[in-house]
């Protein structure tokens, strides 16, 4: 298949980059880098990436910032899953098949290894090197902050921190899954239309797209919680329901949880129908979130 | 003094600028914005935006963007301070004469409020209210990011951390001090330079001040630890004692410890000569680094 044949020559450039972008591991603080390298040079899906780099493909945009926007986002999820995994939060031993950052190394190594990872995302949408246009990169910039800060991402797992306090009904956590999961999914979309200099139209589609996707992708991360196999998924699978923790699919339910992706999917698809042919990628990766086992 | 006015002043107005610039405590969310105004709006001495500020009236630089990079700044040391506060790694009950934020409310939202900080430094440095030059803009961030990166101050935090696998000497312990407190006070007067158009011989001079500043600040910070009294200091002291740590004044006695603040005070106000009456203010503010009692 096609698409799954691009997900993997996108995978390995953007782990090929991010291993040219982190820093080497030296000097009495090396340990953070390995700490970095650890987390970020893992077998990842790079799914963000895929998008940042198959939507820009849709403009002819620039291949080489294409990459470094990737390669920046992915560096934000990962900062974000090193921090969701400490016992603090998730409380996770296992992730992209392997020991967590705080289990391999320690807590403050995994705190600091976040950190210097979201510093780095910026870093690298900082320089001449991503795109020759000073206004570009600072659009990139300013849009990853709104994705990744208080009022996307770290809101969202705020909310998802407090459940205990306030139930969850399904309002709730489609809001929460739009700021943690959703912005930076979004914001995928979004970079590729920065780049590639997008017009209004393209811009309000992928951005139609993007939503629809993301929530269709968290769902079936919850069927996937439910009832994937763990060695297959490469993380600590059934965390909701031995926390007893409302999601999609506690929610809706196995089947209702089923028709809602496949309903979202459809939607995603009719978003892409103004690029033609050209989206066949995009909308061949619609199909695979609605089969995913890992 | 003339200089303690000054600082008071500045403290004043970061602060009201960071509380229009953090979100408002609003939503699901709005404990982790709480949480970010819990730690930024508490009563700090504002050093770094004070050298922002006051090396940027060397040039006449714009106040405005002045005054964003120092809050942008403050945003990066306060979320350096909820991260160094947990438990996981300095694990401290009191911060700027209140409770850390983790004791405040909880880690997994201390955690989540030192990301959101770091996260908006970026956010205000790329805004158009900053400065209506993108490069200068692009410039702040890009120095930032170094500053408080893998090879700044997050490294130099990890350098802290790892102390117990190999006990320190003096140069291990400078060289710690240069990156984790060291590359964000350089950064103050760096970013000062940028946004006032300093020439190449003033960013020269005002790179050996910060570096000798710096350091002086730091050691004086460890005689205090020493030396001070916890009501006045408003956090946490004799704990390097109390760990077996290390620092500059376990190493060079408390009066080799003051006889080093006092030469690099001398070399740091050498620095300044070249800027004559216009460094009055700056020339004070090394003379009270001299004499902390907080």
């Amino acid at each position: 298949m096609e698409f799954e044949q691009r997900l993997t020559e996108i995978a390995d450039k953007v782990t090929v980059a991010l291993d040219q972008l982190i820093p080497p591991a030296q000097g009495p603080e090396a340990n953070l880098m390995r700490a970095m390298r650890h987390a970020a040079l893992a077998n990842g899906k790079r799914m963000r990436p895929f998008y940042v780099i198959e939507t820009g493909a849709l403009f002819d945009a620039d291949e080489t910032a294409l990459l470094r926007a990737a390669a920046a986002l992915e560096c934000v999820h990962t900062y974000s899953l090193v921090h969701d995994d400490l016992p603090c939060m998730d409380d996770d031993d296992l992730r992209r098949g392997q020991p967590t950052v705080h289990k391999a190394f320690d807590e403050a190594t995994a705190v600091l290894a976040g950190d210097a990872l979201l510093t780095l995302a910026f870093k690298i949408l900082s320089g001449e090197d991503t795109h020759g246009d000073p206004m570009v990169r600072l659009r990139l910039i300013e849009r990853l902050a709104d994705a990744a800060g208080a009022k996307g991402m770290v809101g969202g797992q705020m909310i998802d921190m407090l459940e205990e306090e306030s139930p969850r009904d399904l309002n709730t956590i489609t809001r929460m899954q739009r700021l943690k999961t959703g912005a930076l999914i979004s914001y995928s979309v979004e970079a590729a239309a920065i780049i590639g200099g997008a017009s209004e139209n393209s811009r309000h589609a992928l951005a139609g797209f993007a939503q629809d996707l993301g929530l269709a992708y968290q769902i079936a991360d919850d069927l996937l919680d439910a009832e994937g196999d763990q060695d297959v998924v490469g993380k600590t699978l059934r965390r909701d329901e031995s926390a007893g923790k409302a999601n999609f699919v506690t929610v809706l339910g196995i089947e209702g949880a089923r028709e809602r992706v496949r309903l979202l999917a459809a939607q995603a698809k009719q978003h892409l129908a103004i690029f033609r042919d050209k989206a066949n990628i995009l909308l061949q990766s619609v199909d695979y979130v609605l089969d995913r086992t890992r």
